[in-house]
């Protein structure tokens, strides 16, 4: 194999109660890159398409990233990398860990898998922390095992897979307005009420249990979030009424993806989870402010190879 | 059915990860109680056994208990109350919540079972609240339901039933000295660190998982506490010593049981447990402080009947 196209699907991470350790993958909307092997040594990006990127290797999130796998497999060739991006940077959806993972995965592939998926999300954090200013594992995650994820730690990093109820859908609005993540994360307090931290590692219990359980309307009460919701929720505009829109039309939960400013809802069925969509479009229209919003099962296998030669 | 005869067994609160919100159940130590209908109406607590308690019904947390249940059920008869106290009030493994639970599971069945296991829970937390000075339900679950439960929420008050690996066995040490509830209570801090509680949700969220999958290492990774152990753990005369015996014998992990001073291990199979037992029994007897071990099975079924007529 010389060269290999793949799919690095967006995703949610944090899912409500679980700040900094939840994720889930989506399947509607990824980045599409092409890994070539080249006789020259090193990495080299080639073409970015969609979005404004640095096209030098080490200022590259998916450049980065490439690095830290290209020097611990020292491979006898190089690496030339072209990034299709579609995911919209600083959508919350994980735009960066996309292309990050994206680009280890098809590597991996490439070197013949030497690696595990734990080893291939440790070097994809090398390249996300180019973006977030530190090593975070809870949109690589989801994106590289698929499905629904837990990072258990971040040293050593170990992933947990959690099971992915076959009938679940998102629902996501990404408004047109910038919310920088390293803003996001200055916003939450250092410190937190005791009260508070037990009805998070409560829903984040109950969360894991009713995904274990195929339990939708347990999982509709743990998507609770206490902490982090009333300080980022205030960076986005209308959130309550996208929340309340999608909850009165069937939705299980709603919460702020990521960083925002994207919002995510999950459904039981694809009709609800289009109920669900066409209730926040309505919202939104009024707002004047841009938006997109799309409908997409939950990804249970992750990065998907396109086509390969 | 006029009398019953039942065994309400002691439980660990807390588990390491889940302060306030998970438990197991245990199986050698408990209660005995027997509860007999009477003509004459209200409820009577003729006979404890075993801890000088009080005997009048409003003092008692068995009493008072019983009396949510009663005045809820409003029966056509009285019921009176034999406590066999086997389980040390004070001694951190649900002493007080084994006489509520107790009460009102046997009442329960005295009427044909009307109510469900919820229900009996919070009627139990009523009684609970006499010793702790608030309703709790992190010892009442696990020994209404069995296993390992996990308190969703206390208001309304839902409590999940997680799975219990077979081959799962506590070892429990009761050093005798006194750690009042309030006292280990306020100890705690109001806040708390967000990535100390980043941590802990992390852990309950694994540990659930491990439950759900049988993974005995995970279960012992998620066992860390980093919120109240520090606390606490100054309150029990050489508790490092007991958590580092009780590890390097083969535990998959140590904690502070409720609010002390018990200590619980968890190891996988009973030789192992054993093995621990004997470990921290060697740890104790050099201390001079009087103390009990014993080593149980994860009580799977919660309260039993022991006879009735």
């Amino acid at each position: 194999m010389n060269q290999i196209k793949i799919f690095s699907p967006a995703t949610v991470a944090n899912v409500s109660c679980g700040f900094d350790v939840l994720g889930f993958c989506l399947d509607t909307v990824g980045d599409e890159m092409i890994i070539r092997k080249t006789v020259e040594k090193g990495i080299k990006i080639t073409k970015i398409d969609g979005f404004d990127l640095p096209l030098e290797t080490k200022k590259n999130v998916a450049g980065v990233a490439a690095l830290a796998i290209y020097e611990d497999a020292k491979p006898d060739c190089g690496f030339e990398i072209e990034i299709y991006k579609k995911i919209k940077p600083g959508s919350g959806i994980g735009s960066s860990s996309a292309s990050a993972s994206g680009v280890v995965f098809a590597i991996n592939e490439l070197l013949g898998k030497p690696y595990n998926k734990t080893q291939l999300s440790d070097f994809a954090m090398k390249g996300e922390a180019v973006a977030s200013g530190s090593e975070h594992a809870d949109n690589i995650a989801p994106g590289i095992f698929g499905g629904f994820t837990l990072v258990k730690s971040n040293q050593p990093l170990k992933i947990l897979e959690l099971p992915t109820p076959s009938n679940l859908y998102a629902t996501l609005i990404h408004p047109q307005i910038e919310v920088k993540t390293a803003e996001a994360r200055n916003i939450l307090p250092k410190n937190i009420p005791m009260q508070d931290a037990i009805t998070q590692w409560s829903n984040v219990g109950s969360l894991v249990h009713a995904l274990h359980t195929n339990d939708y309307p347990l999982l509709g009460e743990a998507l609770q979030d206490v902490i982090v919701e009333p300080h980022r929720s205030k960076l986005i505009p209308h959130y309550n009424e996208v929340k309340k829109a999608a909850i009165s039309n069937g939705a299980l939960g709603s919460g702020i993806s990521g960083s925002g400013p994207s919002i995510f809802s999950l459904s039981e069925g694809i009709e609800t989870a289009k109920k669900v969509e066409q209730a926040i479009q309505e919202v939104y229209t009024k707002t004047g402010i841009e938006f997109y919003t799309f409908t997409s099962k939950i990804n249970a296998e992750g990065i998907k190879i396109l086509s390969s030669e």
